[in-house]
């Protein structure tokens, strides 16, 4: 409690902060959820995808005739059904792409780029029927060199993905050239050169990152109807049913009023479905068939031809002096986009300093073709690369200077005002006092202990920074007759935001969280809506429920204030109920008021719309790790870890503990096992859950969640966005720890047993 | 126009009183459109109901022991299952009724009422297992006298359907007895003896008219699922499905945040189904099955077991100076309401007299159980019976002092200010307009001409009254980015109202009305809005558009002062757009203010509710029928027929064109084909199409609408409902025209051809 005189106490909570069992939970543990792939409908078609077994070619000719003539095909789409579509500059944000891009990414124009592209889809009377069709269905490749490595893809002598790609940024002299250099931005801020001058210690170092997916555990999925007078109706798992309306109506060439989207229930997305693949599909198939045509992703699809996150390599190079002030940092990043321009290597460059305030900073950003599926967005999109970078140079410039490596980010810590390399000023942001409660932890001053034979222990600490997102939301609040309250956003629910929504609802309204009924509508039910991802959803969403539960009390106000026949500003809405604030006693609860309504003006309807961009909270996450590494084999187990996040203010603590803990584990997972194998050609190989290896329970010890609460001034109860930062810092946790435990610096990911190995045998 | 300098111009519409093609148009032509039937969830049951064989009967028994040891049947329920419910005093609108009463309806408790009342319902597997397993259900019945008829049910010796029935109202001497009578209403103003001592002529008579059912082509049908934690859904063909979710609630105990309800599709209500038969029971078979349930009516369920309405009996004296004066008119009008109280009755004796100024008027309107369905809301409920006795009387008085009927008509026409029966004054009101409309059409002038052997030609006129109603809508209206705008109102769609409500938004908004995207929502996705009856969807819900449209303007104009850095006040919309009262020429159109309204503050949503009980516009209506009388046979052919109505305001004509041309055939039917045959012991006879003969397309000549214009000045456009008063003249008015033709007078309806040719052969 603050004892400053002239702050006002902190809001005491009846709802907020309290950890009820989510609304849709019953509906998903019994299996009864409606998922995408669960939507059916009268007359259903079922579709396949053709896709490419080339990494790289020339589509010379495409032959549908033995397809088409197969009894029970219905339809047939090429690229050749797809409008053409022009260029657009502006961005619509993380994972998006050029519009003409996305076009090509969702069937294969003039060429294929990467092994799994689409080619072509034909719907049929059951899946077996359009498998079989889509297996004679006859393409004619010329096959082209791939490149697949970002550096080599950099290279002058490079195949060319597109050869009207010329890069934007960067030399001018070399704009000119086809390239698959898609954009160079460079950031600087202070004088980095004067900041490495002043350092006593600096080291620079580079790193490379494996391409890595999402692994979401439900497929992707489209069910589309057209009707005649081409009304379009889409059903699909999304992140976002606006964007999937956006985005299908820029490809098809539709007025947004053309077409409807329903977000089904969704089986995770991680920013992997803030984009679209089935469902242009899916309407063009409808629309050619006459019927509702449903196309669902396997396994090997969804890690082949949808959006994982980018593979790396950067540069650092980071100077300090004695005493613990660091100085200068120098950067360079090279993100794989895949086969269409737009990596997060921007949001990379700037995350990736700032956790510290450091004066002097230059970071270029790369953002590189190759013959890899597209990239989307995949949690706090771009910052893991970067921080694997900088926070294990952090870590071994502070052993070189021999002081604690907690205790020189503490020192270094960025703060309210420390500027950014992109410009912007930090915020008010939890960072020092994140570091602190790591100092403080129980974890911190636990022995390590040591471990049998050949295996050594070591811990491990890290950063991570995430800027966090606001972007548009809009809420309706219906105010049932009997007193309970029925919420409407368009945020599909990943982590459990019906549920905090429904929680401020509550809060503001004086209800049981019980008595409010939160749903998510369809694009046509709601206003518009931007995409579940950036954090945003209990901050943007839940500002939309704030002030429509703002207006809905207005209205009690108002009512109130008809039935007493008094001025509207002689009645105050207070823990669920109006009072007067003339006649003494005088009291309507929300129930009473709820059932007069009709009689006091009719129903009672709260809403509102935001765009939440200056509501923005940014978030701190930190990891703390132990882990056993075996010498002899290579192998490293997590022991213990304790993740640490200033969340702002924690609606439903238990949700933003299990954000923090997934997102925990997925930087786990990509620190040590996942990556993208291809072979020379371009084929991935390992396009299945046995062969992309992600952490399951077994391998873990229980991750411990430390939340941190530095309120957002921006937000009416302090929130910030928590759903991604906490993936940011495990990778360099965690090779700080096999450092901290065996002096090897592993500088790749995954930190695979070869890969650990082979650092063991050539430590310094 | 108006030449009154003092009156403003008419407003210029540019959508209102366009003829656009429905939104749902293609949908339902293309049978795609969703019906409660075609809702299908996986694991479905389907349910059938066990329905008594007996008119009235006590249950000694019901054995389920042979149909649960079925294979396949997962679910039975009886009268056992439903919580007790208490009675409740308060009337919930039109076709309503006590919920001890609704809950006993939709399962017999310990006695049946009437021929197909439900006694048990079953889920198995599929619609065969659930039948046969239906057969297995044992139930034990000690078979009780019927009472059919409305008089007989009055008289001291009748069968008594409710032991604990007693009269509300009428003498307080038999208040204490056991009675049929569930209540007397009298309503009287001014001094009828008086008014029958200044009269010049008198006529009594009494009439009879058959129970007749709307005949909706869609049977009744419901699909339900019920959670673990017993939150349950709904989809089912309604005409409100708050009303469901309200009345679910009552049977079932159940709070309101326990039951969301999507509406269907609607195949036809026509006040049928403003109340619920199978949706508690597809909540409880679900809920005891664990699976989701379908209940889907045959039409002979529908005819047997559902809301028909009041077949009655009516005796009205009234009285006429010589020169045209109406100067008294007393009636007693007994309806039936069958199985459980709550017949229109009141309504008629309302209704009666309402289109006439007259001074002294008395009315006792009874109640009347008999063993037939408890009848439900039909279009005007009430006023078509009591119109054919009050209309018929009319025309016979004036043929008696040698006045033509339409004149003496003009001469009493209701107007502004004119008392009715229960008391209130019309309000500006069409009456006059109306038939001086009817004067002056072609048809009133055209000869009649000859008809060939023993058929007469004759032609006849009456006209009609409805009170219309108000009642509580909600809309929300969501502008999309691309300047379109999605419409969301709880009105399930019966006559348009889509399309009616998207005009209303276009026409404030300045856009094509092909650009607002309307839909219907579920209970839980927009406000409180009361059921799609008493012609008040297109008034209420519209005004509820029409509120939400300046809720979105006036957004508008605080974007674009906010774009344009100035006062709201010096901003205007108009036409599509924001024009500056400031700076010359200066405009942003709707589209651009969608598009950029990211940046002004997040998306537009306009929102609004209304309880329009205040805005009601009563609704008059007349028809102009020729018909040919075959004096051999009794059967009459309606050869033209016109249908007048003041409309208020038409916002789609053609589609008012409709809701007359309906209204008038179902009149039609009602007066010559249309009734409920039961045998001695309460069997109904003719529980199918084939035997219940409604008109269809080859039995009619062209209905010819004339719409009539009178402002209702409580509304913005001047809307008045107009669904249900053009089945209210057709029975007299085709009486008057057989009397006409013949000088017979046919006193019961139907006037099939026995009737008719009894009253010719007593004609006096």
């Amino acid at each position: 409690m603050s004892t400053n005189p002239m702050e006002e106490a902190p809001r005491e909570y009846r709802v907020i902060g309290t950890r009820p069992i989510r609304h849709d939970g019953i509906d998903k543990v019994t299996g009864r959820a409606v998922y995408g792939a669960d939507v059916s409908l009268p007359g259903l078609l079922h579709g396949s995808v053709v896709r490419s077994p080339h990494a790289h070619a020339r589509i010379l000719s495409i032959d549908t005739s033995r397809a088409a003539a197969l009894p029970g095909v219905k339809a047939i789409v090429t690229s050749a059904d797809l409008p053409e579509v022009r260029d657009r500059e502006e961005a619509l944000g993380e994972g998006s792409t050029n519009p003409r891009h996305l076009s090509h990414n969702i069937l294969a124009h003039d060429k294929v780029l990467y092994h799994g592209h689409a080619v072509a889809a034909v719907a049929a009377t059951s899946p077996h029927v359009a498998a079989e069709a889509a297996g004679l269905i006859q393409v004619e490749y010329e096959v082209l060199p791939p490149v697949l490595d970002v550096r080599a893809a950099m290279a002058d002598d490079a195949p060319i993905l597109h050869a009207d790609l010329r890069t934007a940024g960067g030399d001018p002299k070399k704009a000119g050239t086809p390239s698959n250099v898609a954009m160079i931005t460079e950031f600087e801020i202070g004088d980095v050169e004067a900041g490495f001058a002043a350092a006593d210690e600096i080291i620079e170092r580079t790193f490379d990152t494996a391409m890595v997916h999402q692994g979401y555990i439900e497929p992707h999925n489209a069910v589309a109807k057209v009707d005649p007078d081409g009304q379009a109706t889409v059903w699909c798992s999304t992140q976002g049913a606006f964007d999937v309306r956006h985005l299908c109506a820029e490809v098809l060439g539709l007025p947004l009023s053309k077409l409807r989207v329903y977000p089904a229930e969704i089986g995770g997305g991680f920013g992997g479905k803030t984009t679209i693949y089935l469902e242009p599909l899916a309407i063009l198939l409808a629309r050619a068939s006459g019927h509702p045509v449903k196309l669902v992703m396997s396994r090997s699809d969804v890690l082949r031809a949808t959006g994982p996150t980018s593979g790396s390599h950067i540069r650092v190079k980071m100077g300090v002096t004695r005493d613990g002030t660091l100085t200068a940092v120098d950067a360079s990043l090279a993100y794989e986009a895949g086969a269409y321009p737009g990596s997060p290597v921007r949001m990379g460059a700037m995350c990736m300093a700032s956790p510290f305030a450091i004066e002097n900073q230059r970071m270029v950003a790369y953002d590189v073709c190759v013959n890899r599926p597209k990239t989307a967005a995949y949690r706090a999109p771009g910052a893991t690369n970067a921080a694997f970078a900088c926070e294990t140079i952090v870590d071994e410039l502070a052993r070189k200077i021999g002081m604690d490596p907690l205790e020189l980010r503490r020192k270094n810590a960025a703060h309210e005002g420390t500027p950014m390399v992109h410009g912007p000023k930090h915020r008010r942001i939890g960072c020092a006092e994140l570091l602190e409660a790591a100092q403080r932890s129980d974890h911190a001053s636990a022995p390590l202990g040591n471990a049998d034979g050949p295996r050594k222990r070591g811990r491990g600490f890290a950063t991570g920074y995430w800027f966090n997102a606001g972007l548009q939301s809009s809420a309706t609040i219906s105010i049932n007759p009997d007193g309970t309250a029925s919420l409407v956003t368009g945020s599909p629910d990943i982590g459990g935001t019906r549920t905090s929504c429904a929680m401020m609802a509550a809060e503001e309204l004086g209800l049981p969280v019980e008595l409010v009924r939160p749903s998510v509508a369809d694009t046509d039910s709601i206003g518009l809506t931007d995409v579940t991802g950036g954090s945003r959803v209990t901050l943007a969403t839940g500002l939309a429920v704030h002030d429509a539960a703002q207006d809905v009390k207005r209205q009690l106000c108002e009512r109130a204030a008809r039935t007493w026949k008094c001025a509207i500003e002689e009645v105050r809405f207070d823990d669920g109920g109006v009072d007067s604030l003339v006649q003494d006693g005088e009291r309507l609860s929300l129930a009473e008021l709820a059932k007069g309504a009709g009689r006091t003006g009719g129903p009672i309807v709260g809403r509102a719309t935001v765009n939440a961009q200056r509501n923005v909270g940014s978030a701190f996450g930190g990891m703390m790790v132990d882990v056993e590494v075996d010498t002899e084999t290579g192998r490293v187990d997590v022991t213990r870890c304790t993740v640490f996040q200033d969340v702002g203010k924690a609606i439903h603590p238990a949700y933003v503990e299990g954000q923090m803990q997934g997102g925990a584990v997925q930087g786990i997972g990509w620190a040590l096992n996942e990556e993208y194998v291809y072979d020379d050609e371009g084929h991935l190989e390992n396009d299945g859950f046995l062969d992309y290896r992600m952490p399951v329970a077994l391998d873990l010890p229980m991750i411990e969640p430390v939340i941190i609460e530095v309120a957002n001034p921006a937000h009416p109860y302090g929130v910030r966005g928590v759903g991604e930062v906490s993936i940011v810092a495990p990778p360099a946790a965690i090779a700080n720890a096999i450092a901290d435990a065996t002096g090897a610096r592993v500088e790749s990911l995954p930190m695979s047993p070869p890969r650990v190995l082979a650092a063991l045998h050539t430590r310094p």
